[in-house]
């Protein structure tokens, strides 16, 4: 049933292009070539998020709009959110086997098809959001998540940055590594991993689930991104520690995949187009993030009373060494894995003297610097 | 004789655009309106950097060949050195003026004709670099800077940013605050009035003599940009002390200042491309001066042995309280002044708290990460 419409439909579609084809021929000696070549893309967008998600689905639809204005129309993206056309996590089966163009999410939640696609997402204890990018660009990071999407058909870009994630809710006090045995934790990713590592038991919960979950005290503890993602869910309202710094996804990208039959048929116009609205959402969605964790931050702590506290450097310490040991142990696991792994690793070393400077900078703001708090 | 030529060559224009609308007419009824409305614009930008200099210059080449190729060669941009075709500080004149379309350079070289633009470029004790980019998009940063750029009759667009600058290079130990009497330093901006009222004298001298200028001791120290800029220069053959944090260029922008009358009349998704590619250039150039950074001062590192050291703490606590007064009086002069100054300041007062998170971060990573140094 599926095959014979779309049967029909493409039959219709070649009969409307033939009728188009002679109409055109009849003066196609007047038209510059340039001229001839315009058609338009109207191209389906799939995304993990639900729509309009702040921050993340927003992000999105500002790449679309980008693509849509940027190219005065010739393409033309429609973003959905999880679920309207195609489940959030079947976003990337859509897009390998064509069945639409694009899809936009996050690199870990494709883990189960390429294992190193996860370690585009964030490593513990790794990248800034700038050093990240940085990575991307001039690390070596495009040509190897190239290689990754590769393997699920898909061309790879960057596509906006959540920036720095704080360190979760918690409703046990960390005191010392030993507090995590047995936590009950929300901690995606390599992060959750570590803490796997750590004795605490990790557990998956949807975003919408958050709430009720901590509330019920079926979880001790959860992560989700930061002040502006979670003051929006309310979890503050059933936690009693927010804690920093986000050690787990020191930044997290996401990523915008597009099937690579459809992207090698672009011409090279519409190309840079979408190379140049990924990189410029990249950095909108960065700007949306730091103007709303302001904000929200300030809420959570003025409105709310939120408890804002560091992990204990003792605690920090441990788990840095314990995330060395398992990462390295986890990405040896297969050649792609290794190779990206080693790679980020040595950006991060490369980058840590330099980063010195901004570390002394937000230091000596934060104790000279007079401000209401 | 000048007014004659623009006569003449007005007249031949004339003469060849009719000729070509007459051919246009004979089969215009065939042509879309869309194909009609195709124009191209060849648009000349002059900088206020030397051709293709590391992370300026070049990011200058980033921007025009993102709206050559982003726009399918309906702009293309040919971007001319300083001095090429107009000196470095004539950029402003000669885009204002509508001699030229457009320029890049930095905000702060036109604080002569506005005095509120200096603050657009940094603030000591001020924003990290994706602060700034934040406080343009979500802060009211650019609907200010185009109020101020108006007054120039320009359009403004951040385009590039240097990402954190160290604190500069020093023949002098710097132990107290007492140690800037008498110093003579090369320091632009607002960083060198503060420098100034801690009893500095400050001087100007352009890039190409900086080495000659600390090497004869015409100067104690100096201020360029940063690891990737500095070791290009050679100034550690004559430099004893590298300091850290900059302090006073926590992030510093680069502009994009089109001509009014011709941003206004370019079709919409010109302007679009435009606002894209400036967008994706800073990103990019934050992205080069990152990786540039991190080898660069590896190199000053290891094989230069340049002793890289903190401020005192207690020398950085009387530059904040000094930094505050100076700039509080310097702009209460004007109320664009005024108002670029509060709105700033108030996005960096917001971004505090948040930014502990942050600090934490990369304090963590420095103690308890591994790494060859």
């Amino acid at each position: 049933m599926g095959n014979f419409l779309k049967k029909k439909n493409n039959r219709r579609n070649f009969l409307k292009k033939t009728a188009l084809l002679s109409t055109a021929a009849a003066f196609s000696t007047f038209i510059p070539k340039k001229i001839k070549a315009a058609k338009s893309y109207n191209w389906k967008m799939v995304t993990t998020w639900p729509k309009n998600f702040p921050g993340l689905g927003t992000c999105a639809e500002i790449f679309a709009k980008m693509v849509n204005e940027g190219s005065d129309g010739k393409m033309n993206i429609t973003v959905f959110g999880s679920g309207e056309i195609v489940p959030a996590f079947e976003a990337m089966d859509a897009v390998s086997s064509g069945a639409i163009e694009m899809g936009h999410g996050g690199p870990y939640y494709w883990k189960g098809k390429v294992a190193a696609a996860q370690y585009l997402s964030a490593i513990p204890f790794g990248l800034t959001p700038q050093e990240q990018n940085s990575w991307f660009e001039k690390g070596g990071g495009q040509e190897i998540a190239d290689k990754i999407y590769e393997k699920m058909g898909c061309k790879f870009f960057v596509c906006g940055n959540t920036g720095p994630q704080m360190g979760g809710w918690y409703n046990k006090e960390i005191k010392t590594i030993e507090d995590y045995q047995g936590l009950k934790m929300r901690a995606p990713g390599l992060g959750g991993e570590v803490i796997k590592a750590a004795g605490g038991t990790v557990v998956n919960i949807h975003g919408g689930e958050l709430l009720t979950s901590i509330q019920s005290g079926a979880i001790d503890a959860l992560e989700w991104v930061g002040p502006y993602n979670d003051l929006a869910f309310g979890i503050h309202k059933a936690a009693k520690y927010y804690y920093y710094p986000g050690w787990h996804e020191p930044a997290a990208i996401l990523d915008c995949f597009i099937n690579l039959k459809k992207w090698n048929s672009l011409p090279n116009n519409l190309k840079k187009i979408i190379a140049l609205s990924a990189k410029a959402a990249t950095q909108q969605m960065t700007n949306e993030m730091i103007a709303g964790n302001n904000m929200a931050l300030k809420t959570l702590l003025n409105k709310h009373g939120v408890k804002v506290k560091p992990f204990p450097d003792e605690v920090l310490k441990k788990l840095a060494i314990l995330s060395n040991k398992v990462l390295n142990k986890l990405s040896s696991s297969d050649e792609l894995s290794k190779k990206v792994y080693k790679s980020i690793i040595k950006f991060r070393n490369d980058s840590i003297k330099r980063s010195e400077n901004q570390k002394k900078f937000l230091e000596t703001r934060m104790k000279y610097v007079n401000y209401e708090k």
